[in-house]
């Protein structure tokens, strides 16, 4: 049965503005003009493809252009979010929508990591020459890392999809389908549930492509003593699964069973791991401290994982070399692998969040190697 | 059965960069640093997610990560093209790698509408703090409107891949399949082919969703009595193929008979208007004059078409408020549309090669209304 986004809990849309107003100070600016509109998205709930979000001390001023003037009265409304929704046809009558309420700023924060050079110089020059432009880097995004329990919802539904997904097709790796084919019956399973879309570019890498982690899915056709790394997800109102599967189809050589024995171990520590206040190195270093002790530790040439959320990979970063301390409400993935140029590869990886006492995992299929 | 890139004509990749240089001056630099990936495809063949191209005078450099060390030395020895490739493991080393032979360049140009502020400050700052940078807008995309052979062949084979995707589903128009259900099948057919993806989100508009330009899929069922606009398109090889066609289910009522007749020849006048050396703003006319002559100017609330090609939405844009001239090797698309709150929408899209004596047609659905 398809999902009814109805039945999830509300998220706290008009929450998000205010907690975000506290951060400014630190960021060295009076408002934000917020152009990624995965963060307008956060911010007003809004899933258009054009908007400017400008956030002051106590203001909101929301600017679209003509297409999206009732879709933005519709979704800031749903929210609850208190902005001043201006709809400007062309790019000089936005500038007027935002100049207004801009004369009250001396310094405005721009999101350097996304507004481009020639945005900013418009910005510069022609929109807001009062005022001095601030370059900030992942003030919204920090916010986004703690989810709340609709977030978690929407999460833990997509992650539902992706499980179902794979238990009606798994059947179907010991047929010789190639891997394309493969992926395209998880998406289509997926689609059929409610995804809106795969939250990727399906990774489906079987035998020797397994060996390397970048393949995608190919025409190769899966067949016997091929260990097959799925790794997919779906959408939701917005948010990603994140899951990796690996699958052997037929009998395992002596390496394959130990490259599975070994990963599963260092997952299922990695997630034994997570907790609030436990760094990000540590979660990886009970990764990585499994396959060092199997003497594979040059294999497992990645981090061990990332946040999930509005963005596939989003803060925080687990991983030996990023400063992170986990807390609660974090929702990160957990995916150690092998890679051995002969035998394939082996990933295992769940999303779980965050709790005060560990973890909980979203991401249940069976993590056994069977077909 | 699906489709194999090798028979297609190769394209002159190699070509590519030696024209680039030709416009350098009139941009105002000595050399372009190529940040925008589809233009670093474009100039080189790579299809990876990370890349960096500094073209000089007499030297290309080509700087990527330790994923990409083989892919980049596969795909650009494929198009022959003089690249030195260099890989950089941290954005350090690739800064290494870029500044000894950016020493030689007092100007370089960054793509300003695709380089982020943040990336800007750090090349004027750290990267090439010996040069001026200069901000330039649309140079490569420029050389992109004119396509060789090998692009037209593989624009045309994903034309032709949704040309038989539509035939083999169109008839499960009349079974009331929701717009989400049908769309699913035409990418499903389109994957089936030997699609990389849809070329974008298939739009399935039925019913009063036709008469909203910017409907994508959703929950509606289809049903006797409705227009139903498809607008979709397959990715091959990085190339995207666009069609719109709108079908009647049932017996079309007076007024949609009439929106149907009105727009079917609007657009084959457009069609017909298409030839080198016309301007976008004479094409678009051309498909205006008759909607005009209906009565309904004030209904076709949107431009003519648009270039395609690595991207979906590229130059030349054909609309009344675009100057450029069309020229041979263009491909642009030609859709007008009229919609009608009461009755729906209409729309008929094709895609078009420019040619001196006017166009060859890419998309070759029947263009009829019936299901």
């Amino acid at each position: 049965m398809a999902l009814d986004l109805a039945t999830l809990p509300t998220m706290d849309v008009a929450g998000r503005a205010p907690r975000l107003r506290e951060a400014l100070a630190d960021a060295g600016c009076d408002g934000l003009l917020v152009t990624n509109l995965t963060n307008v998205r956060y911010l007003t709930g809004f899933t258009g493809s054009a908007a400017l979000l400008l956030v002051m001390p106590d203001e909101l001023v929301f600017v679209t252009d003509g297409r999206y003037r009732d879709q933005a009265a519709l979704e800031l409304g749903a929210g609850g979010v208190p902005a001043a929704i201006a709809v400007g046809r062309t790019s000089d009558e936005q500038r007027d929508h935002l100049q207004r309420p801009a004369k009250a700023l001396r310094t405005i924060g721009l999101e350097a990591e996304d507004v481009t050079w020639a945005q900013q110089q418009r910005f510069a020059d022609d929109w807001f020459p009062h005022a001095d432009l601030v370059a900030t880097g992942g003030v919204v995004e920090q916010l986004r890392q703690v989810k709340d329990a609709g977030e978690v919802a929407r999460l833990e539904a997509a992650c539902g999809i992706a499980d179902d997904a794979l238990a009606t097709v798994r059947h179907r790796l010991t047929e010789g389908p190639t891997e394309s084919e493969f992926a395209l019956e998880l998406e289509w399973e997926m689609r059929r549930a409610g995804a809106e879309a795969p939250s990727f570019d399906t990774i489906v890498a079987s035998g020797p492509n397994g060996a390397r982690p970048h393949h995608r899915a190919g025409t190769r056709r899966i067949e016997e003593g091929d260990l097959v790394v799925i790794d997919f997800g779906a959408l939701v109102d917005g948010y990603h699964s994140d899951m990796t599967r690996t699958v052997m189809v037929g009998e395992p050589s002596a390496t394959q069973a130990r490259m599975y024995e070994v990963v599963h171990a260092s997952q299922a520590a990695g997630v034994a791991a997570v907790r609030a206040g436990v760094t990000v190195k540590d979660v990886d270093e009970a990764c990585r401290a499994v396959i060092r002790e199997a003497g594979w530790e040059d294999l497992f040439i990645h981090g061990t994982g990332h946040g999930v959320g509005l963005d596939i990979h989003e803060a925080p970063r687990v991983s030996f070399s990023a400063d992170a301390t986990l807390a609660d409400g974090h929702v990160v993935t957990v995916e150690p692998g092998v890679y051995l140029a002969e035998h394939g590869g082996v990933r295992i990886e769940d999303t779980v969040v965050v709790t005060p006492e560990g973890s909980r995992t979203l991401t249940r299929a069976p993590r056994g190697r069977d077909a």
